[in-house]
């Protein structure tokens, strides 16, 4: 089937906010997964081999299907891969002829893959009957610390409320690196740590499971253009580094992390999972989202100064259902919009004494926290530290996480009667190991 | 070719310390590539594909010739990559097997490789033809702070005298998350970083190039057997997950370093490289020289616990030769002995809480500092901050490193009249990306 065949000419489902899908679910005003959005993961069904598709409505498109049929201009290997790096590879140009052959094809009144039953029906796999895989290969991952609130609260309760925010932080996006081996795909357990704590009744420090296990509600992006050891990225042009986006949720030991973190920084306390959503959003599709990111003071220096939008309006939420719960209780709404430092200003900043990136590379934005009470982005601001527990209806209290608990992110930016949403991010906490009693030295 | 013909009993090169080898250059008293040796390295010649080889001697054996032949237990495959991943990957058990399958054939006397003109001339290639490569694809690179002395000298420097070392530090092996992606093989010249300054004089920090670069030296060891996440490794069990050691300089911009460390650690200041030698050490030949780590006081928690010498005696060195200059001048000699927390106490720690290791993961000592005068393992230390100049001889001096310098690390196991070593870890220091002026704002 030649090239030709592809339906309507190139429309930009990013431009274009009348457009719909025959895939009708994915019209639903709610739905993450409109054809304004079409974003890619990784899936397998069964124990088929791991492919690479696109979410639309509640269906996955199978590109390799797509491109064996000549539908697509990739060659079909490169969706025929446990992680999208290969495809990420092919550059920003292949990623925006690629997203208006899919959305071409997607569109309503579009017939080529609509109208070829046998195709469709190849093409089209119920997003029920798969089940997501980590979307890439991640070389290195690394966690920001960019809101204001979020560092102001954690300054607050951790250090010295008179000076919460250090010097440092109105002046660089702060970072650290992360642990890339316990990245894992939403829906995976994650089993509470143990460690060191340090109780003040005692002298030393304990070994024990972790009793303020906690959730940041945080967002990352991929590296889509790699650079050079040795040379920066300037701001200006950081974001065309940029693949895409997904939710991230930073599990913190806040017992293990205050006693650990000085002077080196977080280590065993966030190292035991970081859980990320499946599907990665692309910068195409937030295109019609960007905003103003808040006023920056002092100005920052020259390497760090931007021109224009470069926030992006993504809601953002954060609820925890406890075990044998239906309903997940909402405990922060908060939006990525109002993070101090932007993408760009991150990545500018890493690369700005010559690390190098790759393909690949995760970089999480710090827990989102808005000024109100309601935009806290992590129960350790929350509930004060454990000191003030939040109700979860039904009289269910928390103040840290208990085992069972199954947290879940959601992100979304609203358009005009559609979404681009970035379907759920969940984890639901384990006991800790069995081991951990025998490490902590008793034998009964 | 089968295998019965290899050589001699299988002779543990690792116990025999009189063993010798027909490669005469390897008997040398002082040479680090001595048959009770045998590290591993991937190189390449010319254009030719990248291949992994042995050390012995001035030469490199090319396994990928040896194992063609029929004289090594392992398929050809896995020499004829570009890391040693695969190779790792096949576990302890051959590990030993391949060691005393290549020390028989290296051994003084034996005929079937020495006596074969075609196939040496194959399996034998000049270190000074090759050029060597990145030994592991290293997914996770971390980096510890195990010497006491260094963390009470940077403590005292950066922070209080009085209270140099933090309550933290004697519970556990304090360690953060390093870059891995600009981990770099010894030859590969390191560019000076730009970044954020904050001068006392100053209000707000500059932008400017790094006037503080400082070498650290340090051991690295790499991940052979992985672990599962939520699974911690037991002390006792862990230097069985162990491959073996390289040397490793973890370059430190200072000045970088005590504005952006609080309160997430060094980012900006260690990312922009980390080199390591070429040549893995296997932990098998580093037995001979097993010996006790320094009494810890208090004693450690009990998943921290181990009995035996679980340190080894390597002496280290580090040497600065200036540009234009063609002698090394050593700037410190210390032991690897004389580290307070132990490989196995590190990835014990690691992993208690869950965090999982992969092959070819890297994790580093630390600065490794001793008490001596002589023995510090940093400029930072030796120099007190810049305060007191080091003299290099020929009345150059040095506060931190110009540039034009080469670093170098070397270090060595010292059996009866052999050396199991490390070969060199060197770069030299490149001025600053041209970038920087602009990054910085100065557009004259």
């Amino acid at each position: 089937m030649s090239k030709t065949t592809v339906d309507a000419t190139a429309v930009d489902p990013s431009t274009d906010a009348a457009l719909r899908s025959w895939v009708t679910t994915a019209n639903a005003p709610l739905c993450d997964f409109s054809i304004h959005n079409l974003p890619y993961g990784v899936f397998r069904v069964g124990a088929a081999a791991p492919r690479v598709g696109v979410a639309i409505g509640d269906q996955i498109l199978d590109l390799g299907v797509l491109a064996t049929a000549g539908l697509l201009e990739c060659d079909a290997t490169v969706f025929a891969k446990p992680h999208l790096n290969d495809l990420i590879a092919l550059g920003p140009a292949t990623w925006r002829r690629l997203r208006q052959q899919i959305s071409a094809l997607l569109a309503a009144g579009a017939p080529t893959l609509q109208h070829n039953p046998l195709l469709k029906a190849q093409a089209l796999i119920s997003q029920q009957q798969a089940r997501m895989l980590l979307p890439v290969r991640i070389g290195g991952y690394t966690d920001f610390y960019s809101s204001r609130e979020h560092a102001t609260n954690v300054g607050s309760l951790f250090r010295d409320p008179a000076n919460a925010l250090l010097p440092n932080w109105s002046e660089m996006p702060i970072g650290y690196n992360g642990r890339a081996s316990s990245v894992v795909v939403s829906g995976t357990p994650v089993r509470r740590p143990s460690g060191q704590i340090k109780l003040a009744e005692h002298q030393r420090p304990i070994f024990a499971a972790s009793r303020k296990l906690d959730l940041e509600l945080e967002t990352g992006f991929i590296i889509g253009v790699p650079s050079e050891l040795g040379t920066p990225i300037a701001c200006a042009d950081a974001e065309q580094h940029i693949f895409g986006m997904v939710l991230l949720n930073d599990w913190s030991a806040r017992d293990l992390q205050a006693w650990e973190y000085v002077p080196l920084g977080p280590f065993n306390a966030k190292s035991f999972a970081t859980t990320i959503s499946p599907w990665v959003v692309t910068l195409a599709a937030l295109q019609p989202f960007r905003t103003m990111q808040p006023a920056q003071t002092p100005l920052p220096l020259p390497y760090l100064q931007q021109h224009g939008a470069h926030a992006f309006a993504i809601a953002l939420e954060a609820a925890i259902t406890p075990s044998g719960r239906a309903q997940p209780s909402v405990i922060c709404r908060t939006d990525f919009a109002g993070l101090y430092w932007s993408m760009a200003q991150q990545l500018a900043h890493h690369t700005a004494s010559g690390c190098n990136t790759c393909i690949g590379d995760l970089m999480g934005s710090g827990t989102i926290s808005g000024a109100a009470a309601t935009a806290l982005g992590s129960l350790l601001e929350i509930t004060a530290n454990g000191r003030t527990p939040i109700t979860l209806g039904n009289g269910v209290l928390r103040t840290f996480l208990e085992d069972g608990d199954a947290v879940s992110l959601r992100g979304w930016c609203q358009g005009k009667a559609y979404r681009v949403g970035f379907g759920d991010c969940t984890g639901v906490v384990l006991a800790t190991h069995p081991a951990a009693p025998v490490l902590a030295g008793n034998t009964t």
